[in-house]
Parts: C-alpha cells; sequence; structure tokens
C-alpha cells in the first residue's frame, strides 16, 4: 500500500485546492471543477466507468468497477465533494484552501477546508482499491465497486433523493458504505451505526415597516428583535428540551442495550470539552450523556441571528425586522418533514401582538437513519477494522454520529443496508476553522476499505 | 422674509447632497465638508465671526453675530450637521443625499437624510436672522446671537462636553435655543420642554473558541445565541419594565399637573401607528400612555443583534460569539453613566456557565435635560411661536421630546437655561428611510426664530 501513498498525497492536495463551498451560490462554479476533478482522479485509478452526473443544483460523480465474478456482492461508496463555507476566514492559522502539513501529537496532520469532511474520507478509497489490488493479486475487484459521491451535503443534499431515484438501476447494490463519519479516537478502532437527521429553518419577524427613531418610537411599539429573543429564549425549558409541541412524539426510545454500548465508547468528557470546543462546561438535555446528547437525542440549534444596526458606532432605531436561522438535529423515528409545521405553529402561537411572522423550511430535509448490529455485513465491517488495527473484531466499539447525510435516502431508495467506515476523529474541528485530518486515520481507513472488499467478495449477500 | 426663500433652499440643498454620516468612520471627510460648507453658508448670510472647531472626533462651527446695543441678552442656538448612516438604502424612494421636493397632504416637502434632523433645523436661521434684520430695520440683532453646530449628534456627542468646557467664555450666553426637535402637528403650535437621555452599550456573548458543527456539539454545549436571546428576552419584565437593578432609582416621578399637560397635546394614536411606525399594535410599559412612554419614561431597546452564520443558504454550527447593541432613553434624574455597571452587573448574573460576556459601554452617554415651564425666556418663546403661527401664546402647547441630545451639558457647562425651537414633525421619519421636512414649517421655524430674537431683545436677562 505504501506504493501508492505519494499518489494520496498528490490528489488530495490538488483537490482541497478547490474551494467547493455548497451553500454559497457563488461558489457553484467551483463545485462543478471539484467534480471535474474528482473524476479524472478515480479514471487515473482505474475506475473503467466513470460519469458525471448533472442535478438540478451541484453535480455528484459516478464510478464503478466491477468484479470479475457475476454473481460478487456489489458495494455502494457514499460521499461527498462539497465543503463547509470557511468563515470567520482570520481563524485559520493556515489558508482554508491552501493545504498544510502539520505535525502534532498524534502524528501527521493536513490542515484544510474538506481535509476529512469529505475529501479525506472519499480519497482513502481511491489508496483502498490499489491496495486490495495489491494484495488480492486481482485484476477487478472482489466486490463490484460502485461509487457515488454527490456535491450538496453541506447544503441538506436537496437533490439527492431524486438523483436516487432516477439512477436506481445504476446504483442497485447489496450493501451500502458510508464514508462521510469517524471513529472515536485514534487508538480506538469502531464502527458507526446511526446518523441523525436534520431540518432546517428561517424565521422572519417584521415589526414597523422601516426602521424607527428609538427616541420617538422605542418602548411604545414592539421591537422584532425583542421579540426573537423571546422566541428562541422559549425553544428550550428549563431542562434542555425542546418546546415545539409534538417534536419527541416519534422519538424511539434508548434501550437499555444501547445506552450499555454506547457507555463503553471511551469518552474524556474534559478533554472533550478542551478541543475544538474549548468550552468551560457542558450543557443540555436533562438525563442524558453527553454522547447521548449528541448522538441518540434530538436538539434544536439556533445557527445564526442577525437583525438591526450591526455596523460600526451605533444607531438608536426599532429595526424593521429580526432573523435566525435553525437547525434541528433528528433521530429515529423523526421524520424532518414534521418540524415546519411544528415550528410555524410555534411561532404563530408565541409572536406578541404587532408582530408577524415568516418560517421558511426549505423542502427535504435529512432524515435519521440506524444499521442492524447484528447483520453478516456489519461482521464483515467489524472484521476489516480490525485487521486494519491489528486487533479482533469483539474490540471495535460501536459509536453513533451526531451529524447528518442523506444516508435515509439510500436505504429507502436503494433497499441496501448501511455500513459506515470513516477516518474522522471528533477532534478533526469539521465545520470550523482549522479543518484537519490525521494521516495515520487515512491510511488506516484506505486499509479498513481494502480488507472490507475482501471479507465482502468471500460473501453471497443475495 | 419672502425674498429670501430661494437662498434658503438652495443652501439647504447643497448641504443635504453631503453626507455627512458621523457614526461611520468611513465618512469622517463627508463630516469635515459639511462643516466647511456651514461656516461659508453663516460668513454669506452676514455673520461676523464664523470659526471652524476641531474635536478629537468631527469638527463643530461656532459662529456669532453681536448685538450693538452692549447690554442685549445672548442666545446660543444649538444643532448639528452630521446625519444618521442610511441603511437599508434600498427603501429609500429618492437617493438620500439628492434633496428632492414632492408634493404632500400638507404641502411641499424635501426628502433628503438630514432634511430636518438637523439640517433644516439650523438652515432656517440663516432665514431667520436675515428676516429678523430686515423686519427690524437693524443692522445688527436685537440680541447678540451666537450659534454652535456640532458634528457627533447622531454618535453621542462624545467629546461636545470637552468642547463647551475649553471654549466656555467664548459660548457664554443667557438662554441656550436648542434646534433640533419639533411641534406636535402642522397646525399645532407647541415648545419641547424636555428631552430624553441617553446610554449605549454592547454586549458581546463568547462561548466555544471557534465555530462548531452543530451534529457533533449542538445540544451539549452552551451555545451563545442560546445565551444571547435569553439574556434580551429578560431584559423586560411583563410589566413592560427594565428588568435592571437599580435604573428606575433615580427617576423623577411625573407630577399630576405634567400628566395633565401632556394629555392636552393632540393625539391620535390609530393615525401615528398608521404613519412611519405602519405599526398594527402599541406595546410598552403599563400604567402609561404612548406620549409619556416615548416622552416621560425610560426605555430599554436593542438596536442590533447578529451572530453565527448570516450569509446564504445554511451552516450547521454553533457560533462562537454573539453581539448585541443597546440603547436606553433616560429621563431626569437618571444618570447615563450609572447604565454601564447596572447592565454589567445584571449581564453577569444572569450569563449560563460555559458562556463568557463582555459589555462595553462607550463613555459619555447623554444627560437627559427638562426645561423651566414658567421663566421669562420660555415667555418670549411662547410669543415668538404665537406670532408664527398666528395665535395666542397661551395656545402653545408644551410636549416632551423622546430623542436625545447634549443639551444637558449646554446647561451644566453653559449656565444657562433651555429653550427648544426646531420645525421637526412626529411624521417625518427621522432617522429612517425617507426622512423629510416639510418646508412650511421650516419657514414657520424661521419666522419664529425672528421674533424670539426681538421679544428676547426686549428684555434684560441678566
Amino acid at each position: 500500500m505504501l506504493d501508492h501513498l505519494d499518489d494520496l498525497h498528490a490528489d488530495l492536495d490538488a483537490w482541497l485546492r478547490i474551494p467547493s463551498i455548497s451553500a454559497d451560490p457563488a461558489y457553484a462554479p467551483e463545485v462543478a471543477r471539484s467534480a471535474a476533478w474528482l473524476a479524472e482522479a478515480l479514471r487515473r485509478t482505474g475506475f473503467p466507468v466513470v460519469e458525471i452526473w448533472p442535478t438540478p443544483g451541484a453535480p455528484a460523480v459516478f464510478a464503478e468497477w466491477p468484479s470479475a465474478e457475476a454473481d460478487a456482492p456489489i458495494a455502494l461508496v457514499y460521499g461527498h465533494h462539497d465543503v463547509q463555507p470557511v468563515d470567520p476566514p482570520e481563524l485559520w492559522v493556515h489558508p482554508p484552501f491552501e493545504p498544510t502539513r502539520v505535525d502534532g501529537p498524534d502524528g501527521p496532520e493536513l490542515h484544510a477546508r474538506g481535509a476529512i469532511d469529505d475529501k479525506g474520507n472519499v480519497a482513502f478509497h481511491l489508496l483502498g482499491m490499489r491496495a486490495h489490488l495489491a494484495a488480492t493479486g486481482r485484476d477487478t475487484p472482489a466486490v463490484t465497486v460502485k461509487l457515488l459521491i454527490e456535491g450538496e451535503e453541506e447544503s441538506g443534499s436537496p437533490h439527492f433523493a431524486a438523483l436516487l431515484e432516477q439512477h436506481k438501476d445504476r446504483l442497485a447494490c447489496d450493501v451500502v458504505v458510508v464514508s462521510d463519519t469517524g471513529m472515536a479516537a485514534p487508538d480506538v478502532p469502531s464502527a458507526v451505526t446511526a446518523m441523525r437527521g436534520l431540518a432546517d429553518a428561517e424565521i422572519t419577524l417584521r415589526g414597523p415597516a422601516v426602521d424607527l427613531h428609538s427616541g420617538s418610537f422605542g418602548g411604545a411599539v414592539p421591537n422584532p428583535l425583542h421579540a426573537l429573543a423571546e422566541l428562541l429564549a422559549a425553544l428550550h425549558d428549563d431542562q434542555g428540551r425542546v418546546t415545539l409541541p409534538g417534536f419527541y412524539d416519534k422519538v424511539r426510545p434508548l434501550s437499555d442495550r444501547e445506552r450499555e454500548l454506547m457507555s463503553r465508547v471511551p469518552f474524556d468528557e474534559q478533554a472533550w470539552l478542551a478541543g475544538p470546543a474549548a468550552s468551560r462546561a457542558t450543557y443540555g438535555e436533562a438525563g442524558f450523556s453527553t454522547l447521548e446528547r449528541t448522538g441518540a437525542r434530538p436538539t434544536a440549534e439556533v445557527n445564526g441571528m442577525w437583525g438591526g444596526y450591526t455596523g460600526p458606532g451605533h444607531k438608536t432605531i426599532v429595526p424593521a425586522e429580526a432573523h435566525a436561522k435553525l437547525s434541528f438535529r433528528l433521530v429515529a423515528d423523526q421524520r424532518p418533514e414534521d418540524v415546519g409545521p411544528q415550528l410555524r405553529a410555534w411561532v404563530e402561537a408565541n409572536v406578541p401582538a404587532g408582530i408577524e411572522a415568516e418560517v421558511h423550511t426549505p423542502p427535504g430535509g435529512v432524515a435519521p437513519c440506524a444499521s442492524d448490529l447484528d447483520s453478516p455485513a456489519m461482521g464483515a465491517l467489524l472484521r476489516a477494522i480490525g485487521q486494519a488495527f491489528d486487533t479482533e473484531p469483539g474490540d471495535v466499539l460501536f459509536t453513533r454520529e451526531g451529524g447528518s447525510g442523506p444516508e435515509a435516502d439510500l436505504v429507502e431508495h436503494l433497499g441496501a443496508p448501511l455500513l459506515f467506515l470513516g477516518a474522522g476523529l471528533p477532534t478533526d474541528r469539521i465545520h470550523s476553522p482549522n479543518e484537519r485530518v490525521l494521516l495515520p486515520m487515512l491510511y488506516r481507513g484506505a486499509e479498513a476499505a481494502a480488507h472490507l472488499w475482501r471479507e465482502l467478495g468471500a460473501m453471497r449477500l443475495r
């Protein structure tokens, strides 16, 4: 495998230089360039079928390397080539789109936006495939490997379900391998078993028709910023629970077995707080641990808020409008499409007289999803990860991923079970300044992928 | 007086084209240009002494036209030549710095930022002085008229007190005539008797060191936007009272006589709500009328709020910081310097664990002030306004101004009583898009000034 490490580094470096930010329409050409670059890299790796699939938004990349054995299982790797915005840019130690190697306490790191989320996780499959062929002496992989790498994951994958439906036949598979997550720690082999869903919303409150002089009108007409503050302050109760009526109705309670499995994951809360969070206190829903709060419980988060005068100096106004962006993380069996109506009804019931409210929820959203802990494919994954970490399959722990992706769509449209194989770490600062990947984790990911194709190739899943 | 109307229009037009926005440092050269322009206009009007007085911020303009009679009273006119910012620019029907004449229901209007606040109010004194000399056939005014027109009123007049102290001797006077207010309605002659004070503040809350992925950290660490919403929601109680401990301690209660005088001012609340406010409901401190809430009671207003991701699309983060700009309107005998410590103590007592708070209160602030309703100078003002409106002094009503200016500094540093003579209207949209002046009100202001110099000239105030 070491033969191809230089390829991996050169490839990842070039790819990370492309600022494929899908949330900002100004970067649409860069997202397209990222897709074209990936397609070319897959061709160089040897994939005989590589196609760029357009969507009404950003393009996806599809590739396929059929196994010579006609009855070999088919594995579909899912990832994404778009990245998060980078603001605030001044907090980046190295420019976000100039990948920079840094020696860290756990080994060499590569710093860049997308270093792990998700270009690093996709890139290790290129190396993994080469390693698999080299180790087994084969010309074609032991399983038919398909890749579907979308370009809108960081924007909520608005066109992904339609893309799956459109290309259902080409995407047919026996197992989906999601490569957009990670492991509990550098020395802790683990497999994700669930991801949370996501629903975004934007609230706009309107009061006066124009910004008013606060000396003439202040204290005598409703101020939309006051109304927004009251609304958002009431979004959680004093137990840290979300107050939208009906929000918890479909939440599947955590079983004792699941809580026991999660408690085995080594987790140093103080170290976690001291990491990217640099936070001095935990906070959250009463009665749940931090790992449960981030992995297994739904949340409501205000992601942005603005209104009135925010420039230099002071402007003594009662502003006309106030705005907030919110996101809700969901767990099985909540449905993202339920959140909009719940939020809309709650806002309408809680805005004061004289304030007009508008709640916008973009279509789509992301459903939560979970793996079957006892399936044969899960057995293959645990063996592959164990081999990559030189340990037993029984030492591979189960974790839950607090983030969201369109994994539930894959299950729903392709009818295949989910496995998760990712090389990220909780300390990788994804979505934050100074995102990084720990390079030894990337190599482990590639090794695990190489083993996984061999393990799955020995099975007959149909 | 009509001879000089063309001069007034040409002068005001040219002056309003200068965007003298003092709150934004980028406009400092324009504020300086505004001062230079005013100095030249005062020289053209005939003032023998005209000087530009620098400050550490924006320059002020001083002018003096001595009366030939050595024992004539000295009147000092106060106004300002800086203006408010114009955002949001897209709401202006006419460009804010291209003065545009519009025919309105009450007569011709001039639309521009500063049209009344305060360039219109200052400009009518140029016409008033010419009219006074023409009507009395004098070469010098019946009182020594001084003008002090500052350039930082819309930024809280941070250097005004020091300027008064520095030029105390040159500014010595028997009465101060504040021209930065207005009247109750076009057909309602009235005199302002009090202005509110002002204290600005900015709150910064800090949580995580960087923006965090809401899937990994959301619901498990404190979110500064949630903390800010809770804080600002708690700034008022359910009676609309400000909750800062000690805030009301120095408030002088309204006497029954004052409440009775205020209740005589014609006020159509529905029309007021339908005006620039375009608000569907009043709001405010329980137990007080709208005119009392805006004129005679202190308030706390959030003027701006921001934090997290506010760009296009969605970014699922727990943001590192949250910010709010606040202003407090104060009434006699509150002190602006008390607000910072009160706010700071309250914020510190109310931020949740894991959130760090910083409260910034710019030095200075504005003290509240009030006139003596029974002074001889007030008698002269009521007669002058009565004459300008062809009515009796007893028909001139008393009002209170909800806005703030450095009037209390004038009282404190110069030891002279305050009169208010202004041509604004509550419907002039000051500080908002489409600010205007009703031109007939400007002419009335000039007439009243001409009468006032004659009335005061007949007195010996020392």
